[in-house]
């Protein structure tokens, strides 16, 4: 059997399904974000990693060392923040190709070492080798002093939310591919919406006061897009979900780039990927409260749906009514 | 300048030389065989990574899938028993290349399930990605209940100890890339090598004991051979050493296979790599207690040399006479 027929997500679910658990300090395996084990009675301790291979999850020169190094750690702190936790310690792995010198790692780890530093991420230890092309894996230690927030806590009834913007990310994607991009849109919006895909900001602030209000029901970044994180809350909460198209936050340079690019932006916004914005669930009693604790950091959110009963199902509605809203997002055995 | 001139340990160092550390907890960063911090007073959590690249560090067609997944989880299991420490949990990135099949990803979860059910080893999750040849990274999270056991304590005074046997592993990857090894060398004999260069057992056994002696001074695992690592725990330690050819422990097949093959078999112990024993150093006055120690659990050491002054440097004493003993182990770097 090829793997590609069954996809990314199929693969693991068939390997993984009859994995013993070998202690009661696990709390979160496989399936989540990141998984958790419990060292205390109110201290979990999380652990996520991710895998980046050149040529496969980015073009060489299409970003620079630094932005690469800075984005490795970046995907793994989003993953850390869907739980609501706290970044402590990174080990990293890297296989360099023989044809990258030792500016190139120089840069690399100045990227990685600055974002590291934004947060006080400690840089551990990790593995170096050769390797036909780059390839990159960054492990990420979190903790979070209550039990993680999971991807199953959603209940009909909340609402849904977003923080931050959507689209921009694969929005800079599609102007990075793009031959005369530079040419068609203002320097300021191409680097926007580039600087969106390339050097992503993980939500470790709203992450941290979302977690501390407790009102948060289901948490997940957005990673593969939109439309697949939201089925996936749905999936593993058992519940239903409405998006309603005009509410999502899509900002001015995003709309811009997809009138010149002639491309529909809600396609980004629902499809693009990695926008590692975090996507939530909350009552709808508790949003003003969250609302201004958010605000007291100068961050926010945009309810974007509602959390419906199971056989709702997945919509989205527009001024074209309700229709499915399935997640097709970013298959990393299709690629090529 | 080019990566290959630096080698492994020189990139290692040149790029990390200037990491911060945010916080105490942190107390061994990179250069150990896994990093360790704090979780109470006698509470460490110990994180090891290693990185496996198809071409590199193994031929797709010399070793089956079974037996890349248990080797794989078990380097690691070494470097967390390099450190006196119990392995707890394991997180795996893979990337799989579309030449391997549903069944070849099945029989490699079995290896790797097999040694981490011998350990209690719980495997949390991972990534799973597409890639143009097999990549695997495997990290694991151990813990124990003292201060690791590092590569600095060693004294002037102690004895050099080694688990196990040395130089098979070397003697089976001679095995493997022969083309008539089967032909000239007894069944038996060709499996034991070969096995303990594809499967090798981690020595957490062993570790365990060690660990409670609370009498080894210094200790290391044997993944670039015995020279390298013996280098590693002078250099760290800042004594010298002196180790005794006529000591090391080789087996029958081992030496049988270095007549079979013309090879002197002490080039395999010095040099070969992959034995993955633990090397430690002790007082010798605590010898035999902690040989009785490891004799109750059905193991033991053999002891190999002398710690020594820094001033004598690190010497092989043979009937020829003492030789200095460089560490010109595997470089990962100038593999091909």
């Amino acid at each position: 059997m090829q793997l590609k027929s069954l996809g990314e997500f199929g693969l693991i679910k068939h390997l993984t399904k009859n994995i013993p658990v070998y202690d009661r300090t696990v709390v979160l395996g496989i399936g989540d974000d990141a998984a958790a084990f419990k060292v205390s009675e109110d201290n979990f301790v999380l652990i996520t990693c991710d895998m980046l291979i050149e040529g496969h999850h980015f073009i060489l020169n299409k970003i620079t060392p630094w932005q690469l190094g800075y984005k490795s750690l970046a995907v793994n702190l989003s993953d850390i923040a869907a739980m609501g936790g706290v970044p402590r310690h990174s080990v990293i792995s890297i296989g360099w190709p023989d044809y990258v010198d030792l500016a190139y790692t120089e840069n690399f780890y100045d990227g990685f070492k600055e974002l590291a530093g934004q947060f006080g991420v400690n840089i551990l230890g990790g593995d170096t080798v050769k390797a036909p092309q780059l390839v990159i894996n960054v492990t990420v230690i979190g903790e979070i002093d209550r039990y993680p927030i999971t991807r199953k806590g959603a209940l009909p009834g909340d609402v849904i939310a977003v923080t931050g913007r959507l689209g921009a990310s694969g929005a800079g994607l599609d102007l990075i591919r793009s031959e005369d991009a530079l040419a068609i849109l203002p320097g300021d919006v191409y680097r926007n919406l580039t600087n969106a895909h390339l050097i992503p900001v993980p939500r470790m602030l709203e992450a941290r006061v979302l977690a501390a209000s407790g009102s948060v029901t289901a948490m997940i970044d957005i990673s593969d897009g939109l439309a697949s994180e939201i089925n996936h809350i749905a999936a593993e909460s058992n519940v239903g979900a409405i998006i309603y198209a005009d509410l999502l936050p899509v900002d001015g340079d995003t709309k811009l780039a997809g009138e010149k690019l002639n491309k529909d932006y809600r396609q980004w916004a629902l499809f693009g990927g990695e926008d590692y914005e975090l996507l939530f669930t909350l009552p709808a009693a508790k949003v003003s409260s969250i609302r201004d604790a958010l605000g007291d950091q100068g961050v926010g959110f945009t309810i974007i749906g509602d959390v419906c009963p199971k056989k709702t199902g997945v919509l989205l509605a527009s001024k074209d009514g309700k229709t499915p809203l399935h997640g097709h997002g970013y298959n990393h055995f299709k690629m090529d």
